[in-house]
């Protein structure tokens, strides 16, 4: 069964738009160079541009470690940390990952 | 660009697994029958189980409009919506839906 997590940010109104562009790079990044992280979607919300959804999927607790040490996320964390307001990170178990094949 | 909306559901506790029953078996069936339905990722919060995410990718807005409609759907609603406690659903904008080719 994948790991799925859940990361709800909220970001600096002001440093929004720096803020999707890094985490338009990571998220692609790490779906195609890491064998193990099978999705990551990152949405805001309509009403509110500045609350920032990802809802990550790694093929198992193994790929998502990796994935926390990784060069290209720790360089996304580091340099966007100080734009981030809050940050809640959701553990979950999967009932249905139901997806179209490509 | 696709249509993605966040569900955030409370379930009465004494009722949940019957409901995650349901909303597994509507939630594959949406994604196969449906041209539209991209994908329909269900989970529970790891800490609380009754408390459930759905996050819905559609073609479009007609998609999605066309899900509401379908009788698997409304059967859905109708049989579990007095075990739904609280019900917040989150329009948003995708920055990136990156996912691994199946």
């Amino acid at each position: 069964m994948p790991t799925v997590r859940i990361a709800n940010l909220e970001i600096d109104p002001a440093r929004t738009e720096g803020f999707v562009a890094a985490l338009r790079t990571v998220t692609q990044t790490s779906v195609r160079v890491e064998p193990g992280c099978l999705a990551l979607y990152a949405v805001a919300e309509k009403e509110n541009p500045a609350r920032i959804t990802v809802f990550e999927i790694y093929q198992d607790d193994d790929a998502y470690q990796l994935h926390l040490q990784t060069a290209h996320f720790k360089t996304f964390r580091a340099t966007t940390d100080s734009a981030v307001r809050s940050r809640k990170l959701v553990d979950t178990v999967p009932i249905s990952l139901a997806a179209k094949s490509a």
